[in-house]
């Protein structure tokens, strides 16, 4: 049986739990928790005439605007390789529908490749992620992998979550050679490219590194906060391996959602040509983004756990082993029993990194920092628009409140609520 | 592999055709052909703010209205019980995925029905339909089945695409007593439901004569013409099992598809509380596509053809058997021969019985009508409008050219172009 997603359903708890009067701190789900711009906004009303299936791979428009989007950002493309759809997460299902073999998979992953994996009938193998940064599989220990396994596919999540961090080029490098010499299939998941904290480029995408065996997904799901507008791309490699591959993915996508919404495909039209106002947006919320991730990082270690400082995204992953004895005092022995106290004694919601594959005695967890920005609209907005958000009394709030949470999780069982 | 959809594949090579200049009448596509009506395109415009995830299985409001929708119809149901996706193809394939055993299908049946039956893994046993209908296997070729095997799953469509009939309520009957026999589970698909033709009611629903293994699917992609928006829900049954069913087909959600994009959640809200200026404009479109479908129905008899009379929707199923021995002097011995010469020599674009998993020997084949409308917004609302659309001069024109076409196509090799 296909599981719930762990991301999803424990957004569905916490805002249940908050709608029924509980004061929580919700650090569970990454939604990138940002208002929609007026301009967007304005495309999508322009375009509620559009209500013609076209063609399962998006419209010829559409095509073009991300094809340019992708060779803006150093990957020439053809238009004829771009697949939309609603939301990246199925095209990662149809591409591991899709493609023949095993999956690797970095540990900890995104919550969805494994439950994908195991609905498109695949096995998964977890490989730990290096200490620098998480979203590709430590290349020595992937070497090994292929001495006892032949896999056919592996995923990449550059930037990554649950991290928040961008892999090292070196790296990525030895982990692309190592796919290209045993012939794998990359999938390289870019959907947090737009939100390097600082600004900075995207790292190179794997796609430059092994051109005719990668596959990159994105959408506009975490760059513009539009997860609930469900539109995703995929860019396939020039060539004949690409070439198949596209037709096995159109035709999956043809017999599972038919093709993205139309008016969300103008929308995507729209933001993908790169317009002043969207890239401004962007940044705006890369900063933010930043900001907040930075100061709950600080939360964090001051509380004594370990974690990778942020470099992108809206996400950490704290360590809580330097407190295991402290812990183990009150019951806590692992992800999940950590997970558990944070909420339930302390008010925090986040999700523990079993979800994620990881080692459930390890006391890992993930820490979504974008739930933070506001309640409403007009807190979100004051949040993106101003000089110091940490300044904004409710974001102030919700980090004293976090640190008093975490105070208390180490002190004594019993805890703040 | 699994291949390009069928009847989205013609659509495409059709619509690339005519852009390029070719006059064809196509007919090989279920689009339902109409615009959006103001008020609906309105909803969409002012739900633009609305970009959170939400729960996978929709939001309260829209689960209440489709629960609402669905208790007006006669089937009592609980919101709880209902899942909105993007389009019901994507609720099928996750039903499919979620259910155990083989499939059995009317045939003639829709083409996606055994393409996604085989991506999850499925066996398809094909079973005819009666003479007087499509959309149910004949029941006394269905209680044979069993002596050999132990499917899972019945698929019944209702009413019927390709046949665009409605299945008599006595074969629908003995079908579900087989069905509850025999332990199967049940997928109504019952998106033509409103478009009945002469504005009756809708048939009585499998789940009224199966009520706790029967689930309908169901979208606003034919009675408003929304295909391109995407809006599919799911009727699932009161008990434990259908509560089983409930959680395993929103963890295939939650790991595919997430959620229906939330503007268009905030449609269907709107459009399943039956305003009367959605209810009227259906009505409209459900007397148009009688028009039409009848007149369509009368040329192909008129050629010579057999043809079930359109009952519902905008399909024909003509069976060209009659002039076999004539059209096999022109090299026409099958489904496959016929369609292609219809479209090559006739510019008359159909989808080859073959592709619903019907017989490729026999010279059947499914006529769409509801591309006829026009070519514009304003030729599509004119149509919906006229209170005798066949005397609009595109419609009428279509009606000529198709009844020289099948003229042409009896009469002798060569053809009209």
């Amino acid at each position: 049986m296909v599981r719930h997603s762990a991301t999803l359903a424990i957004d569905e708890t916490l805002r249940a739990r908050r709608a029924a009067g509980q004061p929580l701190l919700h650090l569970a789900f990454g939604e990138a928790g940002l208002p929609v711009p007026d301009s967007v906004a304005a495309v999508l009303a322009a375009a509620a005439g559009r209500n013609g299936y076209g063609p399962v791979a998006g419209s010829p428009q559409a095509r073009q605007a991300a094809a340019g989007w992708f060779t803006r950002r150093g990957l020439a493309t053809e238009p004829e390789r771009v697949v939309f759809a609603p939301g990246s997460k199925a095209l990662l299902f149809a591409l591991l529908a899709a493609l023949p073999g095993d999956v690797v998979l970095p540990r900890p992953a995104w919550v969805s490749y494994a439950a994908q994996s195991a609905l498109a009938g695949k096995r998964v193998i977890g490989v730990p992620v290096p200490p620098e940064a998480g979203g590709v599989p430590d290349p020595e220990r992937l070497a090994r992998v292929f001495a006892e396994t032949r896999p056919g596919v592996l995923i990449l999540t550059v930037p990554d979550n649950p991290t928040g961090t961008v892999a090292r080029p070196d790296h990525l490098r030895a982990v692309c050679d190592l796919a290209e010499r045993h012939g794998l299939a990359v999938i390289a998941d870019e959907i947090y490219g737009e939100l390097i904290h600082g600004g900075g480029p995207a790292p190179e995408s794997p796609a430059a590194l092994l051109p005719e065996r990668t596959v990159v997904t994105t959408g506009l799901s975490k760059s513009l906060a539009l997860g609930g507008w469900r539109i995703g791309f995929a860019r396939l490699p020039a060539g004949p391996w690409g070439g198949r591959l596209l037709a096995e993915l159109t035709g999956v996508a043809s017999e599972v959602w038919s093709s993205l919404a139309a008016p969300m495909q103008a929308v995507a039209t729209h933001v993908l040509a790169d317009p002043p106002e969207v890239t401004a947006h962007i940044a705006a919320a890369a900063r933010l983004h930043a900001t907040v991730a930075r100061a709950v990082h600080a939360e964090f270690t001051a509380a004594g756990a370990l974690a990778r400082r942020p470099e992108a995204g809206f996400y950490l992953y704290p360590d809580f082993e330097p407190l295991r004895p402290a812990l183990a005092a009150t019951g806590i022995d692992g992800a999940a029993t950590l997970a558990d106290a944070l909420l339930e004694r302390h008010g925090v919601g986040v999700l523990p990194g079993d979800a994620f594959g990881d080692d459930p005695r390890a006391l890992r967890f993930r820490v979504a920092t974008s739930l933070l920005y506001g309640d409403t609209e007009a807190e979100r907005w004051a949040a993106l628009r101003a000089a110091d958000p940490l300044a904004l009394p409710w974001l102030a709030g919700s980090l004293t409140r976090l640190r008093a949470a975490l105070i208390a999780l180490k002190s004594a069982p019993g805890g703040t609520r």
